[in-house]
């Protein structure tokens, strides 16, 4: 039941051998997820003892090299690594290309297919869903064209109350559409309200990733009550004007984002190479939202299941 | 007077946290070159503390991405630091485009010029030349294209012998030429031998950069007597079929180049990810040439100036 995310890489602009650039991998019940790669990210994977072969889809946010250069190597390793399966991969279209020509200097070809899904950025998208999960992109307001991405579980089906159900010799038939809410009515026309015979499953839960972006309310509506916000705190306060004129938010202005969204808990990262110390940029961000956090390289944040209220 | 190499990564394929992919940086009298430049080399520059904006110069072996994929951000970060003065890049011409393409995706631009000068693969050719070093590439025997590099000072003036030249009272206009190697010849005629003028300068040195390939006699002649050979060394001896296939040598293969070709150093490097310890390859190799090392991230070899023989 996990839904677990993996900081790979937390810098912004230039990576560091203790800072490398941004990638995340997401695990939510099993699907791993790898979000923006950075250069270096391959190592990471190494570093932190994470599989690289799990990873069936990657998701880039924007065409900033912080964000993308880790990419070629990693479709390399796989490759090497003899992987069969097909690889998707999210992002904007530009990157298409540069995978196409990167490919074509491979002298032995590549084993695997690369299925490329562009992204667009008119409005918030459903770009992956399965039986459990959905992945929305949601365009975000920086220098370039930019997407968030929004990971969700979905409504699980209703908890049976199995005495209950002996009790009153419900036919196994009509399980399925109890679990899915619904009363029971026996032969007789007697109905039994759903409440009865279900206790309520464990909240769907959610993430969302939200990098490069200046301040933008807009998002707030998309990620209310987001269980687990990662944003991106280039800066501090001193850097307010900085963010504005480069498309970045400071930490505060993250942490108001996270207030006003009602959000459980967030994540600082995607910092500035001029902080020695993060310490300014968690104190500034606590004055507005108290449960912050900061993304480093190899820090692991859980989302454990919860009922609802 | 410094000639001194940094290894920056020696893995083979695929980079690890200990073991970043092939790049070094060499300086020649302050001549900076970066040789290679896999993924993370610029994470590199920034752990052993080299200055990214003293290169000038960089060559690409060939097009595989260990040799190549930290090229588009190590652009990139020279780019965010303001570079202004012209990069120089030698590699496999469709290198540049992968180049190209990547700038393209700049919102800002490119602050500074590229030049790419392609490689060609039809024997030794003279790539860079300045008044005290020449830099020559040489055509290897791998799977694509690839070239190997070969740096060497030029010859030193000879040294005058400051208390014989006063004595003899030897005109000014003169000096240029007894350095050159010239005899001295006086008003009335008298023939003043060099030798007896002047002393030996020290020897030039060179360092040959000889990766990937596979074992490949006909560059023993360009690399005579060289002070410092960096041979890959893909494999251990019971590697020794996997490297044929491949395109590459065993350590022990390396060693026979470098006692075949006189060189002074050996250095081994491009390990396979099999190898947990490098031991075996060392000690194969050893058997073949005494004087041989492994490249090991952030070591540093220093050839000192020493007298002709």
């Amino acid at each position: 039941m996990t839904f677990s995310l993996t900081i790979l890489g937390s810098s912004a602009a230039l990576p560091t051998p203790y800072r490398f650039s941004t990638a995340q991998v997401l695990n939510v019940l099993e699907r791993f997820f790898l979000i923006d790669c950075g250069e270096g990210t391959q190592i990471q994977f190494r570093r932190f003892k994470i599989k690289s072969s799990k990873i069936n889809h990657i998701f880039i946010s924007h065409l900033h090299g912080d964000h993308f250069l880790g990419i070629f190597g990693f479709i390399s390793s796989l490759n090497l690594l003899d992987r069969k399966q097909a690889l998707y991969i999210h992002g904007p279209f530009k990157l298409k290309n540069l995978i196409d020509q990167y490919i074509s200097t491979f002298d032995r070809g590549l084993g695997y297919e690369i299925i490329f899904q562009p992204l667009h950025y008119d409005g918030i998208e459903l770009i992956y869903e399965d039986d459990k999960v959905t992945v929305e992109s949601i365009p975000l307001r920086h220098r370039i064209p930019t997407c968030g991405f929004i990971f969700k579980e979905k409504e699980r089906l209703r908890n049976i109350k199995g005495e209950v159900i002996k009790e009153l010799k419900v036919p196994i038939k009509c399980l399925q559409q109890i679990k899915e809410g619904e009363d029971y009515v026996d032969d007789s026309g007697k109905i039994f309200p759903n409440k009865n015979l279900t206790t309520d499953p464990p909240k769907p839960r959610s993430y969302a990733f939200i990098s490069d972006t200046a301040k933008n309310p807009q998002i707030i509506e998309h990620i209310k009550d987001i269980d687990l916000l990662y944003h991106e705190a280039t800066f501090a306060d001193e850097g307010k004007k900085r963010a504005k004129q480069t498309g970045h938010s400071t930490a505060r202005q993250a942490a108001e984002i996270a207030k006003l969204a009602k959000a459980k808990q967030l994540i600082l990262g995607h910092f500035s190479n001029r902080y020695k110390s993060l310490e300014p940029l968690l104190i500034e961000a606590k004055e507005e939202f108290s449960n912050t956090d900061l993304a480093i390289d190899g820090k692991v944040f859980n989302i454990p299941l919860s009922k609802h209220n």
